[in-house]
Protein backbone atom coordinates (compact mmCIF):
# COMPACT_ATOMS: atom_id res chain seq x y z
CA UNK A 1 0.00 0.00 0.00
CA UNK A 2 1.47 3.48 -1.07
CA UNK A 3 2.02 5.67 1.95
CA UNK A 4 0.45 8.94 1.90
CA UNK A 5 2.81 11.41 3.88
CA UNK A 6 1.12 15.14 5.61
CA UNK A 7 2.47 17.70 7.00
CA UNK A 8 1.60 19.63 10.05
CA UNK A 9 0.57 22.61 7.80
CA UNK A 10 -1.60 20.73 5.57
CA UNK A 11 -3.20 19.31 8.83
CA UNK A 12 -3.66 22.68 9.90
CA UNK A 13 -5.17 23.80 7.10
CA UNK A 14 -7.45 21.30 6.42
CA UNK A 15 -9.15 21.70 10.33
CA UNK A 16 -9.08 25.31 9.18
CA UNK A 17 -11.18 24.19 5.72
CA UNK A 18 -13.52 21.56 7.81
CA UNK A 19 -14.38 24.05 10.48
CA UNK A 20 -15.35 26.32 7.62
CA UNK A 21 -17.04 23.95 5.19
CA UNK A 22 -18.90 22.47 7.47
CA UNK A 23 -20.02 25.30 9.14
CA UNK A 24 -19.64 23.63 12.72
CA UNK A 25 -19.62 27.27 14.59
CA UNK A 26 -22.92 27.73 13.12
CA UNK A 27 -24.63 24.51 13.06
CA UNK A 28 -23.33 21.75 15.53
CA UNK A 29 -21.71 24.90 17.72
CA UNK A 30 -19.36 22.88 20.05
CA UNK A 31 -19.13 23.75 23.30
CA UNK A 32 -16.38 20.69 24.82
CA UNK A 33 -14.12 18.26 23.01
CA UNK A 34 -13.29 15.24 24.26
CA UNK A 35 -10.31 13.70 22.65
CA UNK A 36 -8.75 10.29 22.00
CA UNK A 37 -5.37 9.96 23.66
CA UNK A 38 -2.52 9.26 21.08
CA UNK A 39 -4.22 10.56 17.90
CA UNK A 40 -6.05 12.93 18.38
CA UNK A 41 -4.20 14.85 20.79
CA UNK A 42 -2.82 17.34 17.98
CA UNK A 43 -5.52 17.51 16.13
CA UNK A 44 -8.21 18.72 19.37
CA UNK A 45 -5.44 21.09 19.85
CA UNK A 46 -5.55 22.88 16.22
CA UNK A 47 -9.40 22.17 16.24
CA UNK A 48 -9.49 24.45 19.19
CA UNK A 49 -8.04 27.70 17.37
CA UNK A 50 -10.92 27.14 14.85
CA UNK A 51 -13.90 26.97 17.50
CA UNK A 52 -15.65 29.61 18.46
CA UNK A 53 -14.53 30.79 22.23
CA UNK A 54 -18.07 30.29 24.70
CA UNK A 55 -17.95 33.45 26.98
CA UNK A 56 -14.76 34.39 26.10
CA UNK A 57 -12.95 31.41 26.56
CA UNK A 58 -11.46 28.17 24.39
CA UNK A 59 -13.79 25.32 24.11
CA UNK A 60 -12.39 22.77 26.73
CA UNK A 61 -10.28 19.71 25.89
CA UNK A 62 -11.21 16.39 28.12
CA UNK A 63 -8.91 13.33 27.03
CA UNK A 64 -9.70 9.67 26.95
CA UNK A 65 -7.26 6.95 26.68
CA UNK A 66 -8.13 3.42 25.41
CA UNK A 67 -5.53 0.65 25.43
CA UNK A 68 -5.28 -1.89 22.69
CA UNK A 69 -6.44 1.04 20.26
CA UNK A 70 -2.68 0.83 19.28
CA UNK A 71 -2.67 -2.70 19.25
CA UNK A 72 -5.55 -2.25 17.08
CA UNK A 73 -4.41 0.38 14.77
CA UNK A 74 -1.00 -1.98 14.30
CA UNK A 75 -3.23 -5.24 13.39
CA UNK A 76 -4.82 -3.68 10.84
CA UNK A 77 -1.70 -2.21 8.87
CA UNK A 78 -0.54 -5.61 8.84
CA UNK A 79 -3.79 -6.74 7.51
CA UNK A 80 -5.53 -8.23 10.11
CA UNK A 81 -9.13 -7.36 11.36
CA UNK A 82 -8.30 -6.46 14.95
CA UNK A 83 -11.32 -7.38 15.80
CA UNK A 84 -11.11 -9.77 18.61
CA UNK A 85 -8.47 -7.38 20.55
CA UNK A 86 -10.49 -5.96 23.58
CA UNK A 87 -10.27 -2.16 24.27
CA UNK A 88 -9.77 -1.14 27.57
CA UNK A 89 -10.31 2.45 28.67
CA UNK A 90 -6.71 3.92 30.00
CA UNK A 91 -8.38 7.32 30.85
CA UNK A 92 -11.78 8.08 31.33
CA UNK A 93 -14.33 11.03 32.15
CA UNK A 94 -15.08 11.97 35.85
CA UNK A 95 -18.56 13.02 36.31
CA UNK A 96 -17.52 15.44 39.29
CA UNK A 97 -15.18 16.91 37.07
CA UNK A 98 -17.27 17.17 34.26
CA UNK A 99 -20.88 17.19 33.20
CA UNK A 100 -21.59 15.89 29.42
CA UNK A 101 -25.48 16.87 30.02
CA UNK A 102 -26.70 19.56 27.47
CA UNK A 103 -23.57 19.91 25.75
CA UNK A 104 -22.45 19.84 22.14
CA UNK A 105 -19.46 17.43 22.33
CA UNK A 106 -17.01 17.07 19.64
CA UNK A 107 -15.16 13.56 19.48
CA UNK A 108 -11.69 14.18 18.01
CA UNK A 109 -9.35 11.19 16.69
CA UNK A 110 -6.68 11.41 13.54
CA UNK A 111 -8.42 8.53 11.43
CA UNK A 112 -11.67 6.88 10.80
CA UNK A 113 -10.09 3.43 9.62
CA UNK A 114 -12.34 0.37 10.35
CA UNK A 115 -14.31 2.73 12.55
CA UNK A 116 -14.27 0.32 15.47
CA UNK A 117 -12.39 2.93 17.75
CA UNK A 118 -14.71 5.44 17.36
CA UNK A 119 -17.40 2.96 17.59
CA UNK A 120 -16.31 1.65 21.13
CA UNK A 121 -15.79 5.76 21.67
CA UNK A 122 -19.16 6.75 20.87
CA UNK A 123 -20.82 3.82 22.64
CA UNK A 124 -19.38 4.40 26.10
CA UNK A 125 -19.77 8.14 25.92
CA UNK A 126 -23.37 7.60 24.77
CA UNK A 127 -23.70 5.55 28.11
CA UNK A 128 -22.04 7.87 30.21
CA UNK A 129 -24.69 10.45 29.33
CA UNK A 130 -27.32 8.47 29.92
CA UNK A 131 -26.08 7.38 32.92
CA UNK A 132 -25.44 10.76 33.55
CA UNK A 133 -29.38 11.40 32.61
CA UNK A 134 -30.35 9.23 35.26
CA UNK A 135 -28.25 10.06 38.23
CA UNK A 136 -30.11 13.37 38.09
CA UNK A 137 -33.04 12.22 37.67
CA UNK A 138 -33.82 12.58 33.40
CA UNK A 139 -35.29 10.59 31.06
CA UNK A 140 -32.85 8.91 28.63
CA UNK A 141 -32.08 11.45 25.75
CA UNK A 142 -34.20 14.39 28.04
CA UNK A 143 -31.09 16.66 28.22
CA UNK A 144 -30.36 17.18 24.84
CA UNK A 145 -27.01 16.59 24.87
CA UNK A 146 -25.50 16.41 21.11
CA UNK A 147 -22.56 13.71 20.17
CA UNK A 148 -20.41 14.65 16.70
CA UNK A 149 -17.25 13.32 15.31
CA UNK A 150 -14.37 15.00 14.01
CA UNK A 151 -11.30 13.33 12.49
CA UNK A 152 -8.58 14.27 10.30
CA UNK A 153 -9.21 11.43 7.48
CA UNK A 154 -11.97 9.16 6.82
CA UNK A 155 -10.96 6.24 4.91
CA UNK A 156 -13.44 5.23 2.19
CA UNK A 157 -13.36 1.41 2.81
CA UNK A 158 -15.25 -0.80 4.62
CA UNK A 159 -15.99 -0.34 8.53
CA UNK A 160 -16.54 -3.08 10.53
CA UNK A 161 -18.62 -1.10 12.78
CA UNK A 162 -21.19 1.04 12.41
CA UNK A 163 -22.11 5.06 14.21
CA UNK A 164 -25.36 5.73 15.18
CA UNK A 165 -27.42 7.93 12.26
CA UNK A 166 -27.74 10.67 14.94
CA UNK A 167 -23.54 10.71 15.09
CA UNK A 168 -23.37 9.99 11.58
CA UNK A 169 -25.07 13.37 10.81
CA UNK A 170 -22.96 15.39 13.24
CA UNK A 171 -19.62 13.42 11.32
CA UNK A 172 -16.81 15.68 10.10
CA UNK A 173 -13.78 14.51 8.37
CA UNK A 174 -11.18 16.68 7.18
CA UNK A 175 -10.45 14.69 4.14
CA UNK A 176 -12.33 11.63 2.65
CA UNK A 177 -10.06 9.49 1.04
CA UNK A 178 -8.70 5.86 -0.48
CA UNK A 179 -7.87 3.45 1.67
CA UNK A 180 -3.84 4.39 1.62
CA UNK A 181 -1.09 3.89 4.55
CA UNK A 182 -1.25 7.74 6.15
CA UNK A 183 2.03 8.84 7.54
CA UNK A 184 1.51 12.51 10.14
CA UNK A 185 4.25 14.28 11.01
CA UNK A 186 3.88 13.75 14.82
CA UNK A 187 5.37 9.91 14.21
CA UNK A 188 7.79 11.79 11.83
CA UNK A 189 11.69 10.79 13.19
CA UNK A 190 13.56 13.07 10.54
CA UNK A 191 10.61 16.27 9.82
CA UNK A 192 12.65 17.77 7.12
CA UNK A 193 12.69 15.09 4.95
CA UNK A 194 8.85 13.73 6.04
CA UNK A 195 7.46 17.46 4.69
CA UNK A 196 9.54 17.18 1.48
CA UNK A 197 7.50 14.06 0.74
CA UNK A 198 4.44 15.72 2.01
CA UNK A 199 4.38 18.22 -0.37
CA UNK A 200 5.30 16.07 -3.91
CA UNK B 1 6.96 42.59 23.46
CA UNK B 2 8.96 41.73 20.29
CA UNK B 3 7.00 38.51 19.06
CA UNK B 4 8.79 35.13 18.03
CA UNK B 5 6.80 32.53 15.40
CA UNK B 6 7.39 28.96 15.87
CA UNK B 7 6.94 26.75 13.11
CA UNK B 8 5.61 22.69 13.77
CA UNK B 9 8.79 21.86 12.33
CA UNK B 10 10.70 24.13 14.47
CA UNK B 11 9.16 22.80 17.45
CA UNK B 12 9.26 19.01 16.38
CA UNK B 13 13.36 19.38 15.85
CA UNK B 14 13.36 20.96 18.94
CA UNK B 15 11.82 18.04 20.90
CA UNK B 16 14.05 15.44 19.22
CA UNK B 17 17.12 17.20 20.00
CA UNK B 18 16.37 18.12 23.45
CA UNK B 19 15.59 13.74 24.14
CA UNK B 20 19.47 13.41 22.83
CA UNK B 21 20.86 16.59 24.57
CA UNK B 22 19.37 15.40 28.04
CA UNK B 23 19.64 11.76 27.22
CA UNK B 24 16.34 11.31 28.33
CA UNK B 25 15.80 7.61 27.08
CA UNK B 26 19.20 6.42 28.96
CA UNK B 27 19.27 8.62 31.62
CA UNK B 28 15.64 9.59 32.79
CA UNK B 29 13.83 6.82 30.96
CA UNK B 30 10.58 8.14 30.79
CA UNK B 31 7.72 5.81 31.44
CA UNK B 32 4.61 7.98 31.21
CA UNK B 33 4.03 11.32 30.50
CA UNK B 34 1.20 13.44 32.56
CA UNK B 35 0.45 16.07 29.47
CA UNK B 36 -1.52 19.33 30.39
CA UNK B 37 -4.34 19.95 28.65
CA UNK B 38 -4.34 22.59 26.20
CA UNK B 39 -0.24 23.49 26.28
CA UNK B 40 0.99 20.23 26.63
CA UNK B 41 -1.16 18.07 23.99
CA UNK B 42 1.04 18.04 20.87
CA UNK B 43 4.49 18.37 22.63
CA UNK B 44 3.48 15.17 24.19
CA UNK B 45 2.52 13.05 21.18
CA UNK B 46 5.56 14.60 19.41
CA UNK B 47 7.83 13.46 22.47
CA UNK B 48 6.33 10.22 22.43
CA UNK B 49 8.04 9.40 19.11
CA UNK B 50 11.43 10.17 20.48
CA UNK B 51 11.11 8.04 23.59
CA UNK B 52 12.18 4.79 23.68
CA UNK B 53 8.98 1.98 23.48
CA UNK B 54 8.66 0.29 26.72
CA UNK B 55 7.60 -4.06 25.74
CA UNK B 56 7.13 -2.69 22.64
CA UNK B 57 4.53 -0.42 23.84
CA UNK B 58 4.70 3.93 23.28
CA UNK B 59 5.05 5.39 26.19
CA UNK B 60 1.29 6.09 27.41
CA UNK B 61 0.23 9.63 27.92
CA UNK B 62 -2.27 10.96 30.38
CA UNK B 63 -4.07 14.26 30.29
CA UNK B 64 -4.71 16.51 33.11
CA UNK B 65 -7.04 19.63 32.98
CA UNK B 66 -6.54 22.32 35.04
CA UNK B 67 -8.53 25.89 34.62
CA UNK B 68 -7.99 29.14 35.12
CA UNK B 69 -4.88 27.81 33.67
CA UNK B 70 -5.66 30.14 30.52
CA UNK B 71 -6.44 32.71 32.60
CA UNK B 72 -3.29 32.95 34.05
CA UNK B 73 -1.66 32.87 30.94
CA UNK B 74 -4.09 35.91 29.97
CA UNK B 75 -3.63 37.34 32.93
CA UNK B 76 0.45 37.37 32.81
CA UNK B 77 0.51 37.92 28.77
CA UNK B 78 -1.33 41.31 29.95
CA UNK B 79 1.52 42.31 32.71
CA UNK B 80 -0.67 41.27 35.82
CA UNK B 81 0.64 38.75 38.29
CA UNK B 82 -2.02 36.28 37.54
CA UNK B 83 -1.14 35.16 41.88
CA UNK B 84 -4.37 35.41 42.96
CA UNK B 85 -6.59 33.43 40.20
CA UNK B 86 -7.24 30.17 41.62
CA UNK B 87 -6.42 26.70 39.56
CA UNK B 88 -9.20 24.08 39.70
CA UNK B 89 -8.82 20.66 38.55
CA UNK B 90 -11.04 20.34 35.15
CA UNK B 91 -9.54 16.87 34.24
CA UNK B 92 -7.10 14.38 36.67
CA UNK B 93 -5.87 11.10 37.01
CA UNK B 94 -7.52 8.61 38.70
CA UNK B 95 -6.25 5.95 40.60
CA UNK B 96 -8.32 3.33 38.98
CA UNK B 97 -7.12 3.81 35.48
CA UNK B 98 -3.45 4.26 36.57
CA UNK B 99 -0.98 3.91 39.10
CA UNK B 100 2.22 6.20 39.51
CA UNK B 101 3.70 4.60 41.33
CA UNK B 102 7.02 3.14 40.72
CA UNK B 103 6.91 5.20 37.82
CA UNK B 104 9.19 7.58 36.00
CA UNK B 105 6.97 10.52 34.62
CA UNK B 106 7.18 13.37 32.66
CA UNK B 107 5.36 16.45 33.27
CA UNK B 108 4.88 18.32 29.82
CA UNK B 109 3.60 21.57 28.83
CA UNK B 110 4.38 24.02 26.08
CA UNK B 111 5.96 26.52 28.15
CA UNK B 112 7.15 27.46 31.80
CA UNK B 113 6.66 31.00 31.94
CA UNK B 114 5.73 32.03 35.80
CA UNK B 115 6.48 28.50 36.58
CA UNK B 116 3.32 28.81 38.68
CA UNK B 117 1.16 26.20 36.30
CA UNK B 118 3.90 24.03 36.87
CA UNK B 119 4.24 24.76 40.49
CA UNK B 120 0.64 23.36 40.80
CA UNK B 121 0.52 20.65 38.97
CA UNK B 122 3.81 19.02 40.34
CA UNK B 123 2.55 19.59 43.80
CA UNK B 124 -0.80 17.98 43.10
CA UNK B 125 1.11 15.17 41.75
CA UNK B 126 3.37 14.92 44.18
CA UNK B 127 0.55 14.77 46.94
CA UNK B 128 -1.17 11.66 44.38
CA UNK B 129 1.84 9.76 44.46
CA UNK B 130 1.93 10.03 48.16
CA UNK B 131 -1.74 9.33 48.45
CA UNK B 132 -1.44 6.06 46.76
CA UNK B 133 2.05 5.17 48.84
CA UNK B 134 -0.19 5.54 51.92
CA UNK B 135 -3.41 3.45 50.09
CA UNK B 136 -0.67 0.64 49.28
CA UNK B 137 1.04 0.83 52.85
CA UNK B 138 3.75 2.11 52.02
CA UNK B 139 6.18 4.87 53.38
CA UNK B 140 5.89 8.19 51.68
CA UNK B 141 9.01 8.47 49.27
CA UNK B 142 9.03 4.10 49.48
CA UNK B 143 8.00 4.04 45.94
CA UNK B 144 10.71 5.55 44.45
CA UNK B 145 8.65 7.41 42.05
CA UNK B 146 10.23 10.00 40.14
CA UNK B 147 8.61 12.73 38.22
CA UNK B 148 10.72 15.20 35.87
CA UNK B 149 9.02 18.21 33.33
CA UNK B 150 9.42 18.95 30.53
CA UNK B 151 8.75 21.76 28.18
CA UNK B 152 9.58 23.28 24.77
CA UNK B 153 10.48 26.72 26.33
CA UNK B 154 11.82 27.92 29.41
CA UNK B 155 11.57 32.02 29.73
CA UNK B 156 14.57 33.25 31.80
CA UNK B 157 13.00 35.55 33.97
CA UNK B 158 12.18 35.85 37.85
CA UNK B 159 9.75 32.54 38.19
CA UNK B 160 6.79 33.09 41.22
CA UNK B 161 6.91 29.56 42.12
CA UNK B 162 10.04 27.38 42.66
CA UNK B 163 9.56 23.49 42.03
CA UNK B 164 11.44 21.30 44.43
CA UNK B 165 15.22 20.61 44.05
CA UNK B 166 14.35 17.06 43.12
CA UNK B 167 11.90 17.85 39.91
CA UNK B 168 14.67 20.25 39.14
CA UNK B 169 17.07 17.83 38.67
CA UNK B 170 15.03 16.20 35.70
CA UNK B 171 13.96 19.56 34.57
CA UNK B 172 14.41 19.45 30.74
CA UNK B 173 13.54 22.50 28.64
CA UNK B 174 14.09 22.22 24.94
CA UNK B 175 15.26 26.28 24.69
CA UNK B 176 15.97 28.31 27.11
CA UNK B 177 14.68 32.29 25.94
CA UNK B 178 14.48 35.32 27.49
CA UNK B 179 11.31 36.68 27.60
CA UNK B 180 9.67 36.79 24.83
CA UNK B 181 5.91 36.56 23.44
CA UNK B 182 5.79 33.05 21.87
CA UNK B 183 3.61 32.63 19.01
CA UNK B 184 3.12 28.57 18.76
CA UNK B 185 1.99 27.45 15.34
CA UNK B 186 -1.09 25.39 16.37
CA UNK B 187 -2.69 28.93 17.36
CA UNK B 188 -1.93 30.72 13.73
CA UNK B 189 -5.25 31.37 11.86
CA UNK B 190 -3.13 31.77 8.66
CA UNK B 191 -0.13 29.07 9.51
CA UNK B 192 1.36 29.69 5.74
CA UNK B 193 1.99 33.35 6.93
CA UNK B 194 2.96 31.95 10.31
CA UNK B 195 5.59 29.88 8.99
CA UNK B 196 7.02 32.43 7.13
CA UNK B 197 7.43 34.79 10.02
CA UNK B 198 8.69 31.99 12.55
CA UNK B 199 11.51 31.00 9.34
CA UNK B 200 13.17 34.67 9.71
Amino acid sequence: MSKLYISYNQIHESIRDAVERYNINSDFKADLMVTITGGGLVPSRILRTFLDKRENRNVPIQAIGLSLYEEIELAQANGESGENIQVVKTQWLNPDEISLLGRRILLVDEVDDTRQTLAFAVKELLKEIEAEEVRKGLQPGESNTQLGVFVLHNKLKPKKRDLPDEIMNNYFACVEMPDQWLVYPWDAVDIQEHTKKASI
